[in-house]
């Protein structure tokens, strides 16, 4: 661990984004191309993740269940656009038990057929719907490009999948999802997102509607962090999933889809990240503190180490971590939790012992500004507060990073130049030529339509014609 | 669900156990043979399972990370007797992005070789050891006679991988994991298991000894409900995880690993459902109550649903479920939720809100036995104190059964015999083709040489040479 600096994100930020997840160890290269290893600590991380959105799913009426991994090919073929999207990515299994299958099968890239044949299976009557079921799984699109987290051949998310009798109800759901990733993001990953529709261009293979919750990284790139999408009767259609409704019709049923990877980990990293390392959210971070005792001999560490498990006890109800190796230097040891994000370090040293003290430092504020010496008693407040006002202060200024690189161009040759910089918040006629052009020009896409926008109406950056809504372009990962 | 009747036990063990699953909806068949859906029922079972031995897990200290799905096939080749145990069950994967692959990957049947590959990344020197890793994943094994549950060509485990210091360190951990089973069995599933170790024949490939913990099914047969393997230095020759020692030399490793899958579902299904359907333990339960009210009108439903409501607040410690559909009648509802094994019914009816009572019917004893009335006050502790006694009630019955159809066969005639029957606990020589002939005459197998035993020695109940361990001899899963 005591090898060369991480690179600044000035100097390369690609490089400081790889370096810095292998060093804090939170994910590794697999064997196979493209594959990653999440590390314990990466994955502590999507634990805390997983629960926090499982919580928000179940609230909203949803349950879990596990849909198979292998799904035959030709179910894809199903619904056209699903398989023209999905094909050029699969992963395809033909020999199975040494012998060649009659049909190939693909590695799940995403479950909306497979689902949709189970449920064609499990609707029968009005009385069935809704259906509103979440899978916590791996899928594998066969990308070319791969970064750890962001785009890995093998990936980690949740999907749910809803069934609904009504247009109206699946409109309903694939915006409720949309807020539920959007509050997830801010309240638990302190991650600020604009919530919006995502551009036909831009749209999941087989979906009506695509909305998005899009984050500005700390290299003003955008990251589309979930997705919700309303899949009108496409699927319902090319799985059959009918319902006898109230006047026993039968009806096709309207479906929805979303979903949450562990590319929203790399998310967190890069909106938070600095150059010393992470800087976790207190409300993920699998340590939300780290408790350093600091001595220099065994006399003083016999001083120290009661405090130490002092505290221990009294901060039991926060995920804290005790540093008492002695191999290594409390400098070292500083360097080393700073690398890895935790929020909060707590110091606490001969000095502190006759004082009644401990010293705090902010892992979001470095150096003397974020460090304060605080009295032992009512600890687990203290760092209750001192948690929250991270978790608040992160999110801040990731707000602020946004705010200072949203940009509102006059004219096309700006719309370029501010693009090279941060996001474009621009007038859009809707015409995919102007999206097409723009991609060619700068690199940048339409992230997405947002929900929240003033209304009104102007014209497009790009060809000048009547726009009635507003568009973010920005380049993405 | 109102379709004929589950066929019972005696009748047709076989198609009890299947329709038994799909009626209760825990599971259903997938498109692709031998695969299944684990539905929102049947993964609320597992999901206990999964939170209850995660905690041990960590308590054990242990922590939870993700390796890849897809493994180089060369990887599997690199431990001979693996590959050879593995090879003619393995999913092939020779197609990714429309590409034929260069070397075909095979989808995990099992992650020694790609976590030994990353171990031997990680691992350098003793102060990294113990490596202490868990996954919660799934697996693919091309089986040819598959059952839901039992045996699925996709499975959902968690699989255990630790690398050691020392050999003793490493057979301590895998005895210590197999209590970790064997101590989730009984107190949470109230499933019965004998702990003990595999003979060389049953043993795992690629390890130098498999202990395993057996369960004595409702039909008498054996069902291995979860393994731990002691691997030796296999794998760690096999992919070189070396660390340097105290003394800076270079040792291989001494790794374990040990998993417990989604086959003890069926286990728990087995183990505890009678003819009406399933009964499941209290502390794994999905709904550990179901609460039932009872009216014919309007005027009775209204007397009677503030009592409901109290009841639910005062229950809200429990799993609890409030079935208050209009469509169906209350005995529709008893027989759905008996078949579903819900542990404790409550019903609510207008003389229950006179007298100030509730109905309490007991899912492990049907009919009048397990009913009992019992006054509102104190509703919690009540239902804490049931819901103790159905647990140790389950688990007991077992006990029992178990008891009934074990037999010590005084001949090898006698031994024939009672494996139709039951389980043979019998002197063996450990010579494999006693072991061979048994399997060859009766279809039973040694399940395991059991570490608690009295000791002693005997004649081998098949050869009659000198024994000195007794094994449990039994026809399994």
């Amino acid at each position: 661990m005591a090898e060369e600096k991480l690179p600044t994100r000035s100097e390369n930020y690609s490089e400081w984004y790889n370096q810095l997840i292998q060093r804090a160890e939170m994910a590794d290269y697999a064997p196979v191309r493209g594959c990653m290893v999440v590390r314990p600590y990466g994955w502590a991380l999507w634990e805390n993740m997983q629960q926090n959105l499982d919580k928000r799913f179940k609230e909203t009426g949803h349950v879990n269940a596990a849909f198979p991994l292998l799904i035959p090919k030709s179910f894809l073929e199903k619904e056209k656009e699903h398989v023209e999207g999905f094909a050029p990515e699969l992963a395809i299994v033909t020999i199975g038990g040494g012998q060649e299958l009659e049909e190939p099968l693909v590695i799940r890239p995403t479950s909306e057929t497979v689902i949709g044949y189970m449920y064609s299976k499990w609707i029968k009557s009005y009385r069935d719907l809704p259906v509103l079921i979440n899978q916590w799984a791996n899928v594998v699109r066969w990308e070319m490009r791969t970064r750890l987290f962001l785009r890995t051949l093998e990936f980690y998310w949740q999907e749910g999948h809803t069934a609904h009798a009504t247009q109206k109800e699946a409109e309903e759901e694939t915006l409720r999802m949309l807020d539920v990733y959007a509050d997830f993001a801010e309240k638990e990953a302190a991650v600020p997102v604009i919530r919006g529709r995502k551009s036909a261009t831009e749209r999941f293979a087989g979906a009506k509607e695509t909305y998005s919750i899009e984050a500005m990284m700390g290299d003003t790139r955008a990251l589309q962090a979930g997705t919700s999408h309303f899949l009108g009767q496409n699927f319902a259609k090319a799985f059959d999933i009918q319902y006898l409704d109230l006047n026993n019709q039968l009806q096709h049923v309207w479906t929805t889809s979303w979903g949450l990877s562990t590319r929203f980990v790399g998310a967190i990293i890069m909106a938070h990240g600095d150059d010393q390392g992470l800087v976790l959210p207190p409300r993920l971070a699998p340590y939300q503190v780290v408790l350093i005792p600091i001595y220099k001999n065994d006399e003083e560490r016999s001083k120290v180490m009661p405090v130490v498990e002092k505290l221990k006890a009294e901060l039991s109800g926060f995920r804290l971590k005790v540093d008492d190796r002695s191999e290594v230097t409390p400098g070292f040891k500083f360097n080393d939790w700073e690398l890895r994000g935790v929020p909060l370090r707590i110091e606490v040293g001969p000095k502190d012992v006759e004082k009644g003290t401990f010293a705090m430092a902010r892992r979001d504020i470095p150096g003397r500004d974020g460090k304060s010496f605080v009295p032992q008693v009512n600890a687990a407040r203290t760092v209750g507060d001192m948690l929250d006002q991270i978790q608040t202060g992160i999110f801040q200024k990731a707000v602020d990073f946004r705010k200072a690189h949203v940009f509102d161009p006059k004219s096309y040759d700006e719309l370029k130049e501010v693009l090279q910089g941060g996001w474009a918040y621009s007038w859009w006629c809707g015409d995919a030529a102007c999206e097409a052009k723009v991609k060619e020009d700068t690199k940048a896409t339409t992230r997405n339509i947002p929900l929240d926008q003033e209304g009104g109406s102007g014209k497009c950056i790009v060809c000048g014609k009547p726009a009635s809504e507003k568009v973010y372009f920005a380049r993405a990962y």
